[in-house]
């Protein structure tokens, strides 16, 4: 696929009181001013791509498409908007990238932002839980929950103690308010220290504070050309999952991952032993685990090792996040996407090196809802060395459940959490478990809300009422 | 571009209990069965484009296309949501073209629909209104009294006194709504005469009740590939323009309708001449009379003429929304323009007839907001006979004016319109003006509110408020 990278820019991420268009702005000039020396201006582009989550709700807006790129100077020129949950801003790059490709525009912006910093986070939450399956919604469940009972199962999976995990999910949060500080667009620019980690409260078990990603304004841009430049973008790849947990034939890796990583690689005719650098998404410390290892950087299970020994850390053989990531740099949603790779390009052959030669080859991982919607997309310097290959972990061949499949009646819990900040209409705590079907629904791993803590390997019985399934 | 359409499908339109899911699905189905000659099924696959307007609000949805995409059967494959306000199924369609055409994908499932019939008209109306500039809305402007406006303008424009205009918008509306009647689909398939137009309420000056399409519920489906069929998608076009009719350099005609319209016939390698049926955005009476002369289907100011020959009847020279376009066929808005271009793949070559021959190529045109964000679409059938040419009406260099333009201090109303309907918060019946400013701001026009009926040529003195600009 021909389609180069010509610029990138970024916005400050943080709380930010300015209008979702003047962000948007400041991204777009910052990416017009690193496009100049390749002979893009602002006149050059003949078509905008808008990634933006919800601008009706955060922001009282409609048509938003035309609506920025009237505020950018470029009225006239095809404006679209496009959206798939907290991987947006990717989409909309890989949307300019088929546009660039396909030969009918010569140069496209892709542009994604968020502002949401000025609703409550009581209310931006429950409009992010709309990610999330309905059923599974209904009972009260959110994306931090859900993220916990996901923690929780690959832990088990991988036969990690509570503490052992603690400080591997410790680890990744403080690399990655480490790698915040020498940022100067990110959200959160001091450091913290394990301890800090652990004494962090507890949102949902075992996710503490420190665990999950900030709610963040700002807004990021890139200018994808066909003219060439050094800056390819050489490996994309998209797959979807169901959204429903209780659906999934899976829930200790994510195969939407799986799945793009092995399009991407095999698009740009690499491995992941190609890879230099990795800007995962990490809305919550476990799911860079997850992510690293899905994306065959590290074996399964392996990513805890390396993380302790410093090879994900900017001195490292790969550096993973060396931007802060989500946790640091910030998630304004629509911007997330295009800003890993916006901080992908700016490192490539300068910082970071993997066995001992600058990286050459950088991949972003972005992620809809929980796995749901996931984007893989690999860029490469001009020059970059033959492959050294390798493949991502298979995804087994584990289909979504049915529909209509019958709820299983029993089981043993496999991954449980206590919710302390509920969505509205809920009182905390609220206890949610992965439980493992027994008689009925046999081997189906469903989610099941419960009236009390309920532990690991135990035995439940299961009844499906109005509100969803629960724990008797 | 090399895009093919492997098959298109329908759901009936109108007021439909089932859920969004659903009416995809039917849509979706009845594309797999017209693409199965083609060798073309639910496993050829490999991205599916979702159009919809506003899930979060109108279905208390988010992460809709991997929602759709699952619900499909199809999960896995890779999905995003494109939206562009009303001519969202375009812009899905469009992306689906990109997609087909970068060589990435094969075959892309391009998918658009709408369900809003179970909320209440105030309220759809409301949230349909952020499709128009924030500071034109703030003056309890809605599309509804906008469109009135620029009906009004175009007819005084166009020297044409106002009965012998509602003849014309009221032979738009017959002969839409007797179209109608043909076709299964339709929202609405009944006859309604002059008499009964006339007869109608008036909603918003000049507007009646007979001049607005319906709210509907309604999916359409298009297999778009690249392996060769019957139906290419041979020409592209897609144009914005500022949001606020207070800042365009022009009122009488959409500029983004002829900027889309000369790059999609420059792509096709045609011209109006060999166009032999149109499918165009009818949302109000006068925007389907204002867009057959934009496409230069007709020339500026003779679609009234050629609407009175029945030159744009189905049996007529060159048929005009020969479906019952938007006003009989119904507008959900994300199908809309994904519908369009279903109804010209199956009338090409078949019905309709220009100068004695059957129809070879088509062209839709889709509107988004009041033609902020317009996309034309030619469809061409193999062997289409070499290109008579012609040229749509060019754009007069007017580009808009300057957000921190300096408001006229005094002008003359060019347009008049009294909104019966008017959005929460505010008290019937809401007076609006087009002026144009003598004092300060010479030229410019802009849209204000007065506190009584104005009259056309009536010279005004304006002052901004918090609340926007008023008629003194």
């Amino acid at each position: 696929m021909n389609a180069y990278i010509a610029g990138g820019g970024l916005s400050r991420f943080g709380k930010r009181p300015e209008s979702m268009q003047q962000l948007m702005s400041e991204a777009a000039e910052e990416a017009f001013g690193a496009a100049r020396p390749h002979g893009i201006t602002r006149e050059s582009v003949d078509a905008v791509v808008v990634g933006i989550l919800n601008p009706a709700e955060f922001l009282d807006e409609g048509n938003s498409a035309s609506l920025i790129t009237d505020h950018l100077g470029l009225t006239g020129a095809a404006a679209w908007r496009v959206e798939t949950a907290s991987s947006t801003g990717a989409a909309a790059l890989h949307a300019a990238c088929h546009a660039v490709a396909s030969g009918r525009f010569g140069t496209v912006l892709a542009l994604g932002g968020e502002k949401k910093s000025h609703q409550g986070t009581a209310q931006v939450t429950a409009r992010l839980a709309r990610m999330i399956d309905r059923s599974e919604r209904r009972m009260g469940a959110t994306m931090t929950s859900l993220a916990a009972l996901i923690t929780e199962y690959y832990r088990r999976a991988h036969r990690l103690g509570p503490e052992a995990f603690e400080a591997v999910r410790g680890r990744v949060a403080v690399k990655n308010r480490r790698n915040g500080c020498a940022n100067p667009y990110a959200h959160f620019r001091r450091e913290i220290t394990l301890e800090q980690f652990s004494a962090s409260r507890r949102v949902s078990t075992p996710l503490r504070l420190f665990d999950c990603g900030p709610i963040s304004d700002g807004a990021a841009a890139l200018l994808v050309t066909s003219r060439r430049t050094p800056l390819r973008l050489s490996g994309l790849g998209h797959a979807t999952d169901t959204q429903a947990l209780s659906r999934r034939g899976h829930l200790a890796f994510f195969a939407a991952t799986r799945r793009a990583a092995a399009q991407a690689y095999r698009m740009a005719g690499a491995g992941p032993a190609d890879i230099g650098l990795a800007e995962v998404h990490d809305a919550f410390t476990a799911i860079e685990v997850i992510s690293a290892e899905d994306l065959g950087l590290f074996p399964p299970g392996g990513y805890a090792g390396a993380l302790q020994a410093g090879r994900a850390d900017p001195g490292g053989e790969l550096p993973v996040n060396p931007s802060g990531g989500l946790l640091a740099r910030g998630h304004p949603i629509g911007a997330s996407g295009l800003a890993q790779v916006v901080e992908l390009c700016r490192r490539l052959g300068k910082e970071g090196a993997r066995k001992g030669r600058p990286p050459h080859r950088g991949i972003a991982l972005s992620m809809g809802g929980l796995a749901t919607n996931n984007l893989v997309t690999i860029v490469e310097l001009e020059g970059a060395p033959a492959a050294l290959g390798g493949e991502p972990p298979p995804v087994p061949g584990t289909p979504p459940v049915p529909m209509e499949a019958p709820d299983p009646e029993d089981g043993v819990v496999r991954a449980a959490t206590t919710l302390f900040s509920p969505p509205a209409g809920f009182e905390a705590p609220l206890h949610f478990a992965l439980v493992e079907g027994q008689a009925g629904g046999l081997g189906r791993t469903v989610l099941a809300r419960a009236f009390r803590e309920v532990g690991a390997e135990e035995r439940v019985r299961l009844r499906r009422t109005e509100q969803g399934l629960f724990i008797l």
